[in-house]
């Protein structure tokens, strides 16, 4: 059982894992900081305890107690209960999902060990988009990729934003992140992946040539939005690849060409 | 040459194009009401303009007349100048684009006439959602889709934030609206087209097994994020075909579901 507290006072010092969500450089600087991160709504939470990570505290109006109820036992962190209006001076936004919860979290596996379990991985260079990030990590889950891996840049898979729209996958996807880059691709190379850079570039080996199906591990090489890869990630990887594109078109979204290039390399 | 004039009332009646943007509601009535959409962002207006929309006039702060100018010239349309402050009194929100135009709607082709010219066409039943309607036409331009058939209930692809997010595909890509449903998609199947329906279910065909990149006609059936493609929908197609998803996971995005499947349809 866990304590569900009545509070009144949006400037209740037990609420501070909530405060000033709306904020993205106050919270991405604490976060990681405070060993936190905030998941939001029903499903999200659940997933989240389910993969393990601790609960420190929820905040919900009083009408999500009942479908929290079992939630919030399991949890056995204390639940502030508090009205909509009320919340929302202590997070900044209404909050539609009706409950958060700040949870614990937990050491990330080391690159080496994610490697040597898994025969499908993604590497993200700089993505510093949260809804890029969560759209990626929903789309692996979806096609069964073993793993990603993020380089020292990118952003935080479990900022709230993240969470939300990769559905709870950051959850359930392991990544860890390399600590050197690009030279940390080497390592992925000696694991026995072959490297895939995606880019638009014409002089790339369309993505149906690599035939990363039929590569016993494969590792794909994803960059941001807009500037892509760069030119030393790039020549850590073992080929340049490119989807296919009608001529004159701007590429394509990077968590479509995820979606593409996970399905080139994921199908039977 | 256009008239370029400096405007102070946000009340002013010439901006009546502009009023009351965030109102989505609002906007999707007056808009094809009125024969009009919005193109927000250098980038998009010149695209939309090239595509043969005509200008009904441009509102923009003084800082975007040089970069904006020659648009604003061949255009003839007024060119109404406001300081952004005020220009927010208009529109309801900051433009952070700088620029905006309305555009004149141009009749859509009828089904049978994009049919006609097309090999690969993705059909859309009820998606509601313009970001994914947008997210799904910049695919569909990217990996070279002909056509895009919406049934009665889809959203306006004209609507300013598919526009945005389309990067302006939705004025590359034709795309006609089917006015009986699901009957409508007995002329695809008449004009030679195979129609394939997408969906989670497990006893659908894999995607690559039913070999879309090896039919010489092909139409892609799509529904909605969340609810899926209607039972009646799914009836009138010729096959149903399933994205290969990890066990419990929920499915792809609508917009990712749509990349994969214009990939395996348009692959070499």
């Amino acid at each position: 059982m866990a304590d569900i507290i009545t509070v009144r006072d949006p400037h209740d010092p037990r609420l501070s894992d909530f405060t000033g969500l709306t904020d993205v450089e106050l919270r991405r600087r604490r976060e990681p900081a405070e060993g936190l991160f905030i998941a939001e709504g029903e499903k999200v939470i659940r997933r989240a305890a389910r993969a393990g990570y601790p609960t420190r505290a929820m905040l919900l109006s009083e009408k999500w107690l009942p479908a929290m109820r079992d939630v919030i036992d399991a949890s056995g962190a204390p639940a502030y209960v508090m009205p909509p209006e009320l919340a929302e001076q202590v997070t900044g936004y209404h909050v539609h999902r009706g409950a958060l919860a700040s949870m614990g979290r937990t050491p990330l596996p080391e690159p080496e060990a994610l490697l040597a379990a898994a025969r499908r991985v993604v590497i993200m260079e700089a993505v510093n988009d949260h809804t890029n990030i969560g759209a990626i990590f929903r789309s692996a889950a979806a096609l069964g990729m073993d793993g990603v891996l993020l380089s020292p840049s990118c952003a935080d898979p479990l900022y709230r934003r993240s969470v939300k729209v990769s559905m709870g996958a950051v959850f359930s996807v392991p990544y860890a992140r390399l600590t050197t880059w690009p030279h940390g691709l080497a390592a992925v190379r000696e694991a026995g992946f072959r490297v895939l850079a995606l880019t638009p570039e014409e002089s790339a080996l369309p993505l149906e040539a690599a035939g990363p199906h039929r590569l016993p591990r494969v590792a794909l090489l994803l960059g941001a939005e807009g500037d892509g890869l760069s030119e030393r990630a790039m020549r850590e990887a073992d080929a340049r690849v490119r989807i296919p594109m009608a001529h004159g078109v701007d590429s394509l979204n990077v968590g479509a060409a995820a979606a593409v290039a996970f399905y080139a390399a994921t199908r039977a």
